[in-house]
């Protein structure tokens, strides 16, 4: 997402000729995805037996990326006059817990909210634990050697799976330390590295990507490299998750509410865990 | 829900002495929630193959009550100007597949959306048909009949169950007859009768009561009375539900995908079947 004052980067950036040539060519969303057609999750039996919610409140309280609430409550109804009780809600699509849909960051005909099958919100979830370099660095990123880790300790990341980066970030939601607005307005919070990002796509058969902070990218990001590399694959996007620390690093399963509306780029979304 | 013109008889309803009497009355929801607490679902593994999405798509097209779309969509960023798409969304709590909280028909403090335990919303599903009264009448009433005969077919109804009216109204979504408005203004649809009603708090364990069409309530209610008898005892409810006929009516599991939103009297929602 893309923060006041950054915005000029991504000007920048679409107007660059060489833009067109990287693998985050919005332009080329269509070969991206032809390039690396995500893999639906295996068909075969799967349990639980608890839930986890993973999903923060959103209020007007919580902070986004553009410096004001994501979210109005306009009330329409009373009990005491009307009834019942109603509100009208004006909610931006990118704030809270929430879906970033392929056409977030695509040009081409990437998949709208609602077009998003329902099979693949439902998914195998794999948790990525980078605490330890986020609680040293705001700046800290998901990088190949840890995905590479995981691998070596619970195997193949499955495919069709939702990947979710635990820098422990859910902690500081309503503290300044989410956003980690620094003295010249940039922002300091954890994200996918690129090369993380590609390596999901050339290595695994991953359909999503999870993050405990307000963006895929780091706080740092002004080419917001992993979006462009992954949205335009028809892949979805998930930030500002909660409450990694409760779910198993391997073996649970992940269900997307994400919101099902026509032409929607993205929106408030409730991911339960199945454990 | 409330339709255009039916107001005016809630008002009188709530300023009737002996409305705080009976079974509806808001004012006693504390003593309600007291009589008939929502038991939670038995604590053992759950399993499934396949995900079944009982979500309508939603957009300004979708029928309501109001006369007036549900939902508008106002651009906030264009990929070609802006590096990525965006969009504000106006949104009514009531309308498309959603949510109805405790609140939404509660004097008292039953819980708003953000307060519904995430276990409560994970639930054993319960599909009750009665297709074949609904296409003689779109007046049809689920009754207590028609709950005891699931219970003499598949066994008691599980605690923590979510019980839901197949009327096959999800086929008419798009058409006149969704809404069935007659020339003096009401509405034809099929609901839950108030005595499936009080059979659900009596008799089972119950926590959430999903239809197929606009409202708990059948469309020629103008007095509520599954709304103001269950959403009081820390019920929800979910209207506008799709593709009942393709899950079992025993045994599947069904994912309320509930805003989390805070104060929230309901609102749009995703609903997925793990079969």
């Amino acid at each position: 997402m893309c923060a006041p004052g950054c915005l000029e980067t991504v000007h920048h950036r679409l107007s660059r000729r060489n833009f067109f040539k990287g693998a985050g060519a919005t332009a080329a969303a269509g070969a991206l995805a032809a390039a690396y057609p995500p893999r639906p999750a295996a068909a075969q039996p799967r349990s639980f037996e608890r839930v986890v919610d993973m999903t923060h409140t959103m209020s007007p309280e919580f902070p986004t990326f553009f410096n004001k609430p994501g979210i109005e409550l306009e009330r329409m109804a009373r009990i005491e006059n009307d009834g019942y009780n109603m509100y009208r809600w004006s909610l931006i699509e990118h704030a809270g817990t929430h879906l970033d849909a392929p056409i977030h960051f695509s040009r081409e005909d990437q998949h709208t909210a609602e077009q998003i099958p329902a099979e693949q919100l439902v998914a195998p979830l794999v948790v990525v634990d980078i605490k330890a370099r986020a609680a040293e660095s705001p700046d800290a990123r998901l990088t190949p050697d840890d995905l590479k880790a995981w691998e070596a300790q619970y195997g193949p990341i499955p495919d069709g799976a939702a990947v979710a980066m635990n820098s422990g970030w859910d902690q500081h939601a309503y503290t300044e330390k989410f956003v980690g607005r620094d003295d010249d307005g940039g922002m300091h919070f954890p994200g996918i590295h690129a090369e993380a990002t590609q390596y999901l796509l050339e290595e695994t058969g991953a359909q999503g990507l999870m993050v405990d902070t307000l963006s895929l990218d780091y706080g740092q990001s002004t080419s917001f490299d992993t979006h462009y590399a992954w949205l335009p694959t028809n892949r979805w996007g998930l930030e500002n998750l909660k409450n990694l620390d409760q779910v198993p690093a391997s073996g649970a399963t992940v269900v997307i509410g994400a919101p099902k509306v026509q032409d929607a780029t993205g929106g408030l979304t409730r991911v339960l865990a199945l454990v």
